[in-house]
This record gives structure tokens, C-alpha cells and sequence, in this order.
């Protein structure tokens, strides 16, 4: 299949240096040529998620060579590839793409990327949707898959009104898992219970921990999944019954994560981490085909994620500013062709 | 065996709250009487450990109704016993005793345990020797085993010049291990180096993170145990190569354990605790018989304590002070007798 020709330029978001927001810019830069192995992507759209915000503050995992494209995922077209069968099958074809650990990302008009890391969608599936299938809708999967492989029935997470958070809560309830959502402000309690939560605690409450301890009990909840680290993860470690286990998947509150040496020594409780790609990395193929075609199925119900503003790629720090004010009010996306 | 008749009234150190040294009293008590799988001991000499400091500041594990004796162990000789074969035996012997979770502890001049918390002492160990023989010996070689059946060949260890410190370099080095012993002041690299430590970092030095961050990528180090917990958590679970674990044994730095989100998710890498009661729980009545000889064989070399003084009962404060302040000079011991 032959591609429009390619222009020469594009526009691209740039990070400077790991001090957030500020050393974000906007240029133009030669389009990449794919090599073997490797696909162009022209990117339709991109998201906005908490890992790229600590991405850009140098908090992630991983720190690229600066100046570096961020974004993490995104969808789009792919219109060229390197000298090899799978590159050239997805010539033409709709995908998701994700960045890789090295090279740079989305927040482009086109990006490159492993064949392997450019996943193509169903028909069901718009661009739009499909720029937030990979890293909320695989983390959700991936976390209830764990809780139900630990034999639980019921586990807790944070930051739960957050586009994961949401996900996390209607994918286990769909799974049959009771889910204690933890926010942070009461207004976030009103938000969930309106999309059905039915367990929500508010950490800014007086009676929180009280309360925490006793849902844990109630409940023998022995898994909780933390995405805000710091002394959240504190007060899950003292709430839980002994034996249990905190999984942190995220560090939304930029502190270390704390725990009682008391809870671990004689509760015998484990903190613990929880990354997608080494969570993805211990599947088969086979098993990887089975996750993102369940993953692209509930794209219009459990795994859904509501929108809340598109901006053009010149509106970077405008748009990484807007979602860093309002990170639960619905997903911010890059839009190269808005 | 009959015993000689009994006092009724002892003098005991009791704890009056959860405020530490401050909440110390010496007071005279009825002698207790054991019930059925039970024994009275007459105490010979009991030692503070870090956990008992911990216990008087209402930081241990578990807090026991007040007034209550504290002292977690000690030796002394079988003086009574409940109705029960095991306890008939024990009349006369020289034992190690335990307190138990619930009740009175050993600073006192007689303490009641069960029968399974009184270990006959081999003719080779001394009662002040035997005072000393379950906690700190029985946790090294825990600790030791556990890195060993975690396939490891060279550990780090926190607050490495204490007493059980040493223990862990003396036993992990007979046995094959490396032992990174990482100590809190530059006094204490000296001591440690004297008693034939080989590998010795001080965290008050500047480029302490730098090295111990070289010796764990050299070393191939994925298991540090940690007594300290709060900052030097933060540091250990820093410089440890991905998939690697500390376990909490101990919170000299009353604070709590910090880890940073990136380490936990990014690279795998997991906090957990050991508590040598659980460990214990674990094995079969051979094994622990076994751990018992294997202990007493070697309280002479690999397991032998250093003490530095010795107080009647009635010096229950100051002991308890002196031994806060110089927690790495050797063992402070009440001895009812002196």
C-alpha cells in the first residue's frame, strides 16, 4: 500500500530539562525515518497522564537524553515503515502507539516506534478512544487480574476518582470485586458516586483512618493499590489486617512512600511496586492479543474515559498546566490537527 | 525435685504507661504462681534490646495492658511448675525464658512463661550468656538462613555495631556471605573493623550514598536488612540493584520506613518486614530444636555478646538510660542478685 508523501518538518512539544512545565517548547523538527522494526505513526491524538507529568519533573523511571518528545501514548495512522513484514502490514493501518524507553514520544504530528509497540485497533474503536487504550485501560486490567489471581474479594485503591481510579472501580465491580475508592476531596466523593462507586472515603475526613480500619476489617481486605504514595501509603499500611499487602502503581503525591516499621515487622505486611511493562512482559503474545482485544472491547463501558478538552501541540504548557489543575475533571489530550 | 520454699513477695521494674523510662517504677510484687503449662522462673539476668526500648515507648508490635513488667527475655532456673509433664521436667533446670505476648515480662526476680518459652541451657552456656541466647543469636540466624535460601551471596545489614550487628557480620561471613555493614557514626566503623568486619559504610559520611550505591552494583547485592527503617530505607531500596528487597527488623530511627515510588515501581523492588516470632511460628518442633543447639554452639564465637554493666532491679532507670545512650558498647543486663 502506498502513503501520501511525507513532508519534511513537523511540529513537536520538546522537553529542555527535567523542571516540569516551564522547560516545555514547541518546534519544528525533521519527521523520523523508521528503520527496521520501527513504524511512522501520524499521530491523530495524545493524553495527557500522571506519568508524563512525572515524566516531565524527571520522576519517572525513566529520564531520556534531554531534548526529548514526551508523551507516553497516543493513536494514529501508520504511514511508513522499516524493512520488515510486520512494519509494512501495519502500513495504512489505525494503531495505537506507545513510546519506548528510549527515542522520543507522542506529542508530535509524527512519532516512531517498535511494530510492537504499535497496536492496531479495532473498527469499533475511534482515534480519539483509542489515543487512551494502552496505559489506563492495561494498568486497570492488569490490577483486578492480580487481585482475583490473589484470591481476593475486595481490595482498595487511591487517587480513585482519577481516569484510571474510575476504570479500576467499574472493571472490578463488572469482575465481581468490592472496590473501596479512596479520594482526597470531598467533591471527588460526589463525582464517583454519580458514575456508581459504592464504597468512597475521603482522606481529608477527620474519621478517615478510623474509618479505613474499619472498612478493612468489614471487608478483609488484604490488597490495596496506591497511586499516591507519601503518608497514604501509611495509613493503608495501618489500616489493613495483618498479612497484607500495598501495591504502589503511581506517586501522585511526589513524597516517598511511608510505612510503619512496626506493621511490617509484626504484621507481616509488604509494600511492593507495580509497573505495566514488566507486568506485560511476563505475558505470551498469546496472552498479550487476549488483553488488548478485552481491553478495546470495554473501551465503551468499564474502560472508558471521559474527555474534558483537546489543544492543539502549540498549546503545550497550556494544556499540561489545565490538566495538572484539574487531573480528575476528565482526560486532556494533544490533537495535532485541531 | 522439690524446690526451696518460695517468697512471697519480688521485686519487679514495672511499666505505669506508654511514655518510656519516664514510666518506670520499681515496686514489690506477689511472687506469681504458674498454672498449667506454665513455670516459674527465678531470674537470673535479663538484657534491654532495642526492643524493649521500643516496648516502653508503646512502639513495639504489641502493647501489653499496663502496669506491666517489661523484658522480652533472660535466663534463670525452673523453680515451679503448673500440672503438666513439661513443666514437672523443667523443675531445676537452667533456661532461657521468653515472656509471651500477654502478661508479665523477665525484669523482675521471678517470671512466669509457658512452658515452650523456657529453653533448657546447654552445661557449656552461662546464665548471663543465656540471658542473651534467644533473641539477638536466634535473629541472625534467621536472617542468615533467609538470605541463603534466597540464594544470595553478600547481604547489607543496618545498624551493623550493635550487638546482634555484629552477630549478623560474624555468622553471614562463617557462612559464606559478604555482609555490607552499614553504621551510623565513624566511631563505629573503627569497632566494627577491629572485631574483623570487612565491608564497613558510615551514613553520617558525605559520599555514603555514592558508595553504597557502587558496593550493591559490585557486590550484585539484592537483599539488605534493615533495623534503622526511616531515611536509610529511602537509601537502601536507592542503591539496590532492580528486583531487590529490604526487610524491615527494627526501627532505631522511630520513624517510618520511606521508599520512593519510582524504586518500587520501575524496578521491582519491595519493602517487607521479619519478625522472629512469625519465623519461629513457621518451623516444625526438629527445626526448631535444631536452630535451638545450633544457637547455643555458638554463643562463645559467631553469636557471643559483649556486655558492658550489670544493675540490681532497683536501678531500673538509670540501666535503661545508660543503655540509650551507648546502645553500640556492649549489652546492659539487670541481675536480681547483684
Amino acid at each position: 500500500m502506498s502513503s501520501p508523501p511525507l513532508p519534511d518538518q513537523m511540529t513537536a512539544i520538546v522537553l529542555d530539562s527535567y523542571s516540569g512545565v516551564a522547560a516545555l517548547r514547541v518546534e519544528q523538527r525533521p519527521v523520523p525515518k523508521p528503520k527496521k522494526n520501527e513504524v511512522l505513526v501520524r499521530v491523530a491524538a495524545s493524553p495527557i497522564n500522571p506519568s508524563d507529568l512525572a515524566f516531565l519533573e524527571g520522576l519517572y523511571g525513566i529520564e531520556k537524553k534531554t531534548p526529548t518528545i514526551p508523551g507516553f501514548e497516543g493513536s494514529g495512522t501508520v504511514v511508513a515503515a522499516g524493512n520488515a513484514f510486520m512494519g509494512r502490514y501495519l502500513i495504512g493501518k489505525r494503531v495505537a502507539c506507545i513510546g519506548r524507553e528510549r527515542g522520543d514520544g507522542v506529542w508530535a504530528e509524527y512519532m516512531v516506534t517498535s511494530t510492537k509497540y504499535a497496536l492496531p485497533l479495532a473498527d469499533s474503536v475511534d482515534l480519539v478512544q483509542g489515543a487512551m487504550s494502552v496505559i489506563n485501560p492495561l494498568t486497570a486490567i492488569a490490577l483486578i487480574s492480580m487481585a482475583k489471581q490473589a484470591g481476593q474479594t475486595a481490595i482498595i485503591n487511591t487517587a480513585a476518582a482519577s481516569a484510571l481510579g474510575q476504570m479500576i472501580d467499574r472493571l472490578g465491580r463488572s469482575e465481581g470485586l468490592r472496590v473501596v475508592n479512596i479520594v482526597r476531596r470531598e467533591a471527588q466523593v460526589e463525582i464517583l458516586k454519580r458514575v456508581g462507586a459504592q464504597l468512597v472515603l475521603d482522606s481529608s475526613e477527620t474519621k478517615f483512618e478510623q474509618n479505613l480500619k474499619e472498612i478493612c476489617q468489614q471487608q478483609q481486605i488484604r490488597l490495596a493499590f496506591d497511586a499516591v504514595a507519601g503518608s497514604m501509603t501509611l495509613h493503608l499500611i495501618e489500616a489493613l489486617p495483618p498479612k497484607s499487602k500495598v501495591t504502589i502503581y503511581g506517586g501522585l503525591s511526589f513524597e516517598a512512600a511511608q510505612a510503619n516499621p512496626g506493621q511490617l515487622i509484626f504484621q507481616e505486611k509488604t509494600v511492593d511496586g507495580f509497573w505495566l511493562t514488566a507486568w506485560l512482559a511476563q505475558k505470551s503474545l498469546i496472552q498479550k492479543m487476549l488483553i488488548w482485544r478485552k481491553a478495546q472491547k470495554m473501551l465503551k463501558n468499564e474502560l472508558k474515559t471521559e474527555i474534558r478538552a483537546k489543544y492543539p501541540l502549540e498549546d503545550a504548557k497550556k494544556a499540561v498546566i489545565d490538566y495538572q489543575e484539574h487531573m480528575t475533571g476528565g482526560k486532556v489530550l494533544f490533537v495535532p490537527d485541531l
